[in-house]
């Protein structure tokens, strides 16, 4: 019947994988949104919005259920989505260069 | 400064916090639903599949993240989801009748 154990670590070790699996997410969303930006798909295109808003809102909604399971602090949570923001602007200004600053 | 102190409690504790999380988004996800059926936006229209469809897709973000941290088993992931899915089909026999079946 298979089944699964729950091994439940410390409480370092919670927090510590809480936060890698919120960045490798994180880092799953820069790398879709690389991929539709190299594909030509325009920032201001409908499409390309609808991607990214419900990607974050995944994100967000993880991140929100790991700070009231007591996993991580909102600080940390609120970072990770700073740090992924920071990530596609760098990703606009690579390979969009002409749209920086409209 | 404020700061926050991240407690850790025992692994039954932890699998019963993430169960009673999912299921309370769960509910809020049933009664977003039922706000929507009862002010006569019906399951056909694009809108209302789109928010059901986004919620749903916060959730199953939200449960796949516990099952990765260790905190449920998919096993129990999947209840969340089909309990859910339940209350729905509920939901639109009582204020739709007229739709079931179709």
């Amino acid at each position: 019947m298979g089944g699964y154990t729950l091994t439940i670590p410390t409480e370092a070790d919670l927090n510590e994988k809480a936060l890698r699996l919120l960045r490798e997410d994180a880092k799953k969303i820069e790398q879709l949104i690389a991929v539709q930006l190299e594909n030509l798909t325009l920032p201001k295109c409908p499409l390309y919005e609808e991607v990214l808003d419900t990607q974050m809102f995944g994100l967000s909604r993880e991140i929100d259920f790991a700070v009231r399971l007591g996993m991580i602090t909102r600080e940390q949570g609120q970072q990770v989505i700073l740090d992924l923001e920071k990530k596609l602007a760098d990703l606009y200004a690579t390979l969009l260069p002409s749209s920086v600053g409209e």
